[in-house]
């Protein structure tokens, strides 16, 4: 995934000769708390928050005086990988950063809240999912899945639980549930292995049966 | 996880009292977007944001007549699960959340960042980990886990890798690159289990030889 998927188009486009009047006007009307100040051809010049705007009363002064100049900014380029946006998120703690193109015009704005989002999609996947695609990819009979996860459950954490709970279970539970759950991703990770493994482990018993 | 982990105890506490110069002045000198109104036992009575007041001239004006009213503000309880807050996030798309005891009283604020960063985390751990686990659980020899890997990658994607290779690929990737490049997590999940099951087929095979 690259920035451009993540990032949104709409914001607010400040330009340099703007009033200060102007700048609070549109951002308040926009809900915006933040917004990149742009030359005439939507080149970056600087950033201007709320927090920068708050109890200014002398209207007269240029929001070039005001705004975060572009080299204190933090950017991100369209074509990046989305990962590395996060970790700037995550390494400066902004709340929105202006997306460049390479020709370094802004296009778009990645929000703390876009991140949120995408980041969060992957903890909400519920893990029936996962043992569906277990079963179809892996060609392991569903009522043997089952089975299997009842016995490695017991084996790993004492809990006796039938098949059928823990179908039940995992049609409640989410991929984000179960790593904590499991205490990591690792852990998760090794018990569903497990899971695989006995299943195939008792087909291959049957069949010598 | 519960919110009270998430949560951040450094936020500004608005008093309904405060006149709006005041407010302004802690906003702008801690460098915060927004923070709760209170009564004077801490309790909730509304929420302020730097764009509530920008362009407020009026400073007679009571801090209660620009908040938001208790009612509207997105709220969490610190014994709620952290999940729960992280989807509150992404519905209400708001860049912070005040966190309530049970009494009532504000104890602490989430932000959009403490959230980016506890969910990057998963994306940010080594995949190189997992087979390092599934190594020592399952007690599959390295190589031959390596060795199943180059197998399976052939397999899937009809690349032609050595297990030397893949090793060097999975110490430099984690588990957000492996799940983007799979396709999805459950694709990661199905092609990690075969890679199990491929290396113990093989060191069943190679006992009965």
């Amino acid at each position: 995934m690259k920035v451009k998927q993540l990032m949104s188009k709409d914001f607010v486009k400040i330009y340099e000769d703007y009033p200060i009047e102007k700048v609070i006007k549109l951002l308040k009307e926009h809900k915006k708390f933040s917004a990149p100040v742009l030359d005439e051809e939507d080149r970056l010049l600087g950033w201007i928050t709320t927090i920068d705007l708050l109890g200014v009363t002398e209207f007269k002064k240029s929001i070039k005086e005001i705004m975060l100049p572009k080299e204190e900014v933090i950017i991100a380029y369209e074509d990046e990988e989305a990962r590395e946006v996060v970790l700037k998120f995550v390494k400066y703690k902004v709340v929105s950063i202006p997306v460049l193109s390479r020709d370094d015009r802004v296009v778009g704005i990645v929000r703390n809240c876009d991140i949120v989002k995408t980041l969060a999609k992957l903890y909400e996947i519920p893990v029936y999912n996962i043992f569906k695609k277990l079963h179809e990819h892996l060609d392991i009979d569903w009522n043997e899945l089952m089975e299997a996860a009842a016995i490695v459950t017991k084996k790993m954490s004492g809990e006796d639980i039938t098949p059928e709970d823990y179908e039940k279970r995992i049609k409640n539970t989410t991929f984000g549930k179960a790593i904590w759950a499991c205490g990591g991703l690792e852990n998760f990770f090794v018990g569903l292995i497990e899971i695989g493994m006995v299943a195939l482990a008792r087909r291959l018993a049957k069949k010598r049966r």
